[in-house]
């Protein structure tokens, strides 16, 4: 079996920055074939269809039940349809985002209750979890800072959310980091990019 | 507060007929203001993207277990922003299919077990059942041939499965009216379409 491994960090954490500089070295390391990169919502087309309805403007009146629902429907065909085909073919799986972010965001964020989400999402996960999730951490100024930088006209909908909504996504996440040490690391996001990815690294070639 | 009742059956079994000459009863009873006809998958704009997505062709490839977040998702939205504000305005809600749907085509049909469904839906319904659920029953055989007289060339992605899947579905109904008689009523909808609507508009004056 190959290795999943999902990022996860509030908007402007410097998650696909450092992603890319991940996969750069393991694909030097272990070859281009058996690095699959992935993101969520989405990943596979449906997924994508899903991300789309998610991220609709238009969607501002939904509901975070519903929203929960919609994050679990595209991740489950996530994993039946790219993540454990993947690992069964001994590649390395790299996700932006997968359940902590429901946990966080909507157990968290939208307070639905992080066992709520966790029960909409057990049967759509099953058994497949990360071997290994890297919380990227940035205080929420520092992210909001990079988000106005890189993409000043492309706010989508939940980064208009206030900012006590993103202490309290930053909050679940440092908890969930807490209650599962052998899954999740936190680095902090806040030093120079090079530095970050280094100490990425250093957590991926010490755990897996 | 109004009243709930939901119109289960496969498709072919005369649902919309029989909805139809039950509204035109209650509407002549009642006032047209106090009567919505609603609908699942959708309901609502969201919910109708939601089954947009789960009647395209191009979804043949979804899991089950997929489609019965997309189902709970569409659910969700629906009962917050229309059945539960209509019930409060003392309207009449009837809807084409609700939760019986989901348990009957997802547990029974696609084989995830009642169970697993029902926890899926138990976020998304929370307590918002229908005060009544008509099961309108036909034997496979009379519900194909009715879908092959009205809707020759808008076969969807359900309608192609298997004879046994709509066995089972059929079965999971009549288990499902079993365990639930106080709320689920099973109509003989073989008979002339006159006769199924004097029988349904018995059950809801004896009922409601």
């Amino acid at each position: 079996m190959g290795k999943f491994i999902s990022f996860e960090g509030l908007d402007g954490s410097g998650k696909t920055s450092v992603m890319q500089a991940i996969q750069a070295r393991l694909v030097e390391r272990l070859g281009a074939d058996k690095i699959v990169m992935t993101r969520e919502p989405g990943g596979t087309p449906l997924g994508e269809t899903i991300r789309e309805v998610l991220l609709a403007d238009a969607a501002k009146t939904m509901d975070p039940v519903t929203e929960a629902l919609l994050f679990a429907a595209s991740r489950r065909q996530h994993v039946v349809e790219k993540i454990q085909p993947a690992l069964a073919k001994q590649q390395w799986v790299l996700s932006d985002r997968f359940l902590d972010s429901s946990l966080a965001y909507q157990g968290g964020g939208r307070q639905l209750g992080v066992e709520t989400v966790q029960a909409i999402n057990a049967v759509a996960v099953n058994d497949c979890l990360p071997d290994l999730t890297i919380f990227l951490d940035v205080p929420r100024t520092a992210g909001l800072e990079r988000i106005q930088k890189h993409r000043q006209n492309q706010v989508n909908r939940l980064d208009q959310e206030q900012a006590d909504f993103y202490e309290r996504v930053r909050a679940t996440f440092l908890t969930l980091a807490q209650e599962n040490p052998a899954r999740l690391v936190v680095v902090d996001a806040t030093q120079p990019l090079a530095e970050v990815v280094a100490a990425v690294w250093q957590v991926i070639e010490t755990r897996l």
